[in-house]
């Protein structure tokens, strides 16, 4: 995973990557304490297998199409559309598109 | 603001309004004991006066343009730009074009 940490303040650009998507990585915006924020990027068919963390999540759409199942229920999202998780919920997803998404995650100690 | 709180697992409509802006109001998207995650509608002009929150925030533009305010810099944010403050940083915006924000804001007691 490429690291790119922004600092306060800094403008870190996250519009559709486009045709640039099956060239780039995931990427880590900042993490702090209590706060991590990524963009993830799965090509069509990649898989993020199930799992979970101990904070909140957000998860936003930003391109493209994945199919989420979070707590035993699936979900399709698409691009434009946001879901939040409570801690410990067991998570996965699957791209129907190429896609990128917005992840947030509340660090709890 | 309106209320309209998703449940977990809940998928929210987070595109750019378009036309629709200038008749939308900010919406709560969900707010529990760490996380708060809104909406922000903000024609041109409008101003949010310079405040801070205890917890970490992101603000994600997600159309038109802003002016943010943060620390005593001023950065011009447009569509696609996402930014992270820390805690207790006094921040403002204005509105340059008919923009909406999604702001998400870690609650610490």
């Amino acid at each position: 995973m490429a690291i790119a940490h922004a600092a306060p303040g800094q403008l870190v650009d996250v519009q559709p990557l486009g045709s640039k998507l099956s060239e780039s990585r995931n990427v880590a915006l900042f993490k702090t304490d209590e706060l991590e924020v990524m963009r993830l990027v799965m090509p069509a068919g990649k898989t993020m297998p199930s799992h979970w963390v101990k904070g909140e999540v957000t998860i936003h759409c930003l391109e493209g199409a994945v199919s989420l199942t979070a707590g035993g229920q699936i979900r399709q999202m698409k691009a434009g559309q946001l879901v939040w998780l409570e801690g410990g919920v067991d998570h996965a997803l699957t791209a129907v598109q190429d896609s990128s998404l917005l992840l947030t995650i509340v660090l709890r100690k």
